[in-house]
């Protein structure tokens, strides 16, 4: 353990480049995303005029990540409203671009249902296509605020949890400003206690196979400039071992009703070592997480990804192999690769919310908390 | 889980290529090792006509693993004597070659006693030379019997504890027989219970940082013709968690007097996950891996390796960076890349050595074992 609390290599200019962005240049309105799959190794902006450039950019992962997934839909419709083209259209082909990212139809349908509702109510296609871009500016805005809610709540919880400050926080996967209109869910809550002098050290778990752990989250931990390290996915339960893991902070990419978290692959494990170690595993996530129709952990379909994401290392700007990737393993070699797994309720400490926190997580608290949801929504 | 019973494409090729072998064609007596760098994308054989060169081999991993160190090392003193190099300077540079490698130095000295020890006593080089060369051999024969007999005796544990058959077990990095002059610890287990039938599945971690599960242990099981499949070390848990697994083998670098196994860091949070869904977990190793000079596991000092094999991936024919590999973090990302972890006794269901099954996990029983194996090499 000699040196892992020696200071990485800080990134911290001072433009900060955002995930996603509408700009109105003269050639006409643009949506310029970050393109995510370029980086750390560069910054490189990706200009879409129109919707299928969009689709692309979304089928390529060049934008990514649940909410994310969400804005870009709503503004991809507005574009197509803006620009002039086929809304419906575009909205069809929008929503299919990844068929299982419910945030993506969601994103789409809102800025959809408000393009129809104001040429309904107009019958004028530019004050449409106004509504449209409104309803996608207003999401971005959603989220903002939901992530920074979902900070506040998530440290004040840290700050109830672990009294001494200093804290050590273990992450997994990616959950920062690259995949939300804000600061993200479990990112944004390590930001916070950053932000306040009291994280003492960002443990960032690579995250095999796609490593988004050591692309993206050491990216944005390094632009942040947080004191983080790196380790793979099987060092974690060396930290634990050590006492080096104060509270474990993850995302969640659904939540069933019983408060099954379904998220990355390898957050179950942590919950696991955790539990071991009687240390806070904390799940960040927005109520739109929950899924009131999936009634547990078991109901839960977990994706299966491609083995050549396991038999083969993707990485920006490798060597190129069957499927696209650099072979590491045999020719042939079958591989087990679910993209989630699923921890149970009794093993989760906290669910962070931007409307509260749930703890203990039971399914009726999680009703509660969504109900309460729902009337601030209908109230607003 | 759809297809993670499907069968992986095996090669089961007749020739199989030992990792090691003494040879002695018309131009004199050579080392020829299966290099292991170049696998599993090329089976290349390396020859060594002479010390350095298997100096430089040993350093650049082409052989690699505890046992089959201690053979490179005494093969390697004994090729010095046989084509009348200097003996001394030749053992010299090959203890130092990994200086950390205990089975390395332990090699060298015995087959360098053997030809001390014939040299004083016939005072002829020859006599000498082909006393060096026995003591190599009788090392390597050894350490292939440790092997038969921990396979025997890891098989009748398995059969014990698992009395259905069709097991389904899982494993972490390499211990066939690219790390032994015999088919290895834990692997031979498998192998075992693969050669009655008895194996359902191979379930191979990757092993994360270097991937020796997807490059040496996948390609260990293909030429054998297991049924195995490749995952990431993350998604363990959701095997674990759907019921897939019945039981862990894994190897081990060091045991303490107390029963603490150090081994491959990734092991202890199999442990852990085996013990919180009731799953075996079984250390295969010889006698000669415990080690009576450390007490226990905080005792142990874990070699902390470069970060560069957590921020680059080091991987066969890849495109080369500042460490060898191609870059996945952001360039200054620090990592934390202990080689090893430990796993407390109380987690280790039992340790299956040569002369037979310790269960459960005591400093007693561990001592008592020791001494049944020192009686062995005594009296025979």
């Amino acid at each position: 353990m000699a040196d892992q609390y020696a200071q990485s290599g800080e990134d911290n200019r001072p433009t900060e480049i955002p995930a996603i962005r509408w700009d109105e240049p003269p050639e006409g309105p643009v949506l310029v995303l970050l393109d995510q799959t370029r980086l750390p190794a560069e910054e490189v902006e990706r200009v879409c005029t129109d919707a299928p450039a969009l689709v692309e950019a979304i089928r390529s992962l060049a934008v990514r990540g649940a909410p994310l997934l969400g804005i870009a839909g709503a503004y991809g419709v507005a574009l197509a409203a803006v620009r002039g083209f086929d809304v419906d259209e575009a909205a069809d082909a929008l929503a299919g671009a990844r068929p299982t990212a419910v945030n993506l139809s969601l994103g789409v349908r809102r800025a959809l249902a408000a393009h129809r509702d104001a040429l309904a109510r107009t019958g004028d296609a530019g004050q449409a296509a106004a509504a449209a871009l409104a309803a996608a500016r207003r999401l971005h805005r959603e989220d903002a605020e939901a992530s920074r809610r979902m900070a506040g709540h998530g440290l004040a919880l840290l700050d109830e949890l672990l009294p001494g400050g200093g804290h050590r926080i273990l992450t997994h996967c990616n959950t920062g400003s690259l995949v939300s209109g804000g600061e993200g869910t479990a990112f944004a809550v390590a930001l916070a206690a950053h932000r306040v002098g009291r994280l003492r050290r960002l443990w960032v778990d690579e995250t095999r196979p796609l490593l988004q752990g050591a692309r993206l989250t050491a990216y944005e931990a390094a632009r942040s400039g947080m004191a983080y390290t790196l380790l793979t996915d099987n060092a974690a339960g060396s930290l634990f071992s050590a006492g080096e893991v104060d509270a474990v902070l993850i995302g969640a990419d659904r939540i069933a009703a019983d408060g099954s978290v379904a998220n990355k692959v390898g957050s179950y494990p942590l919950a696991v070592l955790a539990r071991y170690h009687h240390v806070p595993f904390i799940v960040v996530a927005p109520v739109t997480t929950v899924d009131a129709d999936t009634a547990d952990g078991a109901s839960i379909e977990v994706e299966q990804r491609p083995g050549f994401e396991v038999t083969e290392i993707v990485a920006p700007q490798a060597v190129r192999g069957a499927g696209g990737g650099v072979p590491v393993a045999p020719l042939g070699t079958q591989a087990y690769n679910p993209a989630f797994d699923v921890t149970p309720p009794e093993l989760v400490t906290a669910i962070v919310t931007e409307e509260g926190v749930l703890s203990p997580v039971t399914g009726e608290g999680l009703a509660e908390l969504c109900g309460r949801a729902r009337g601030v929504v209908t109230g607003s």
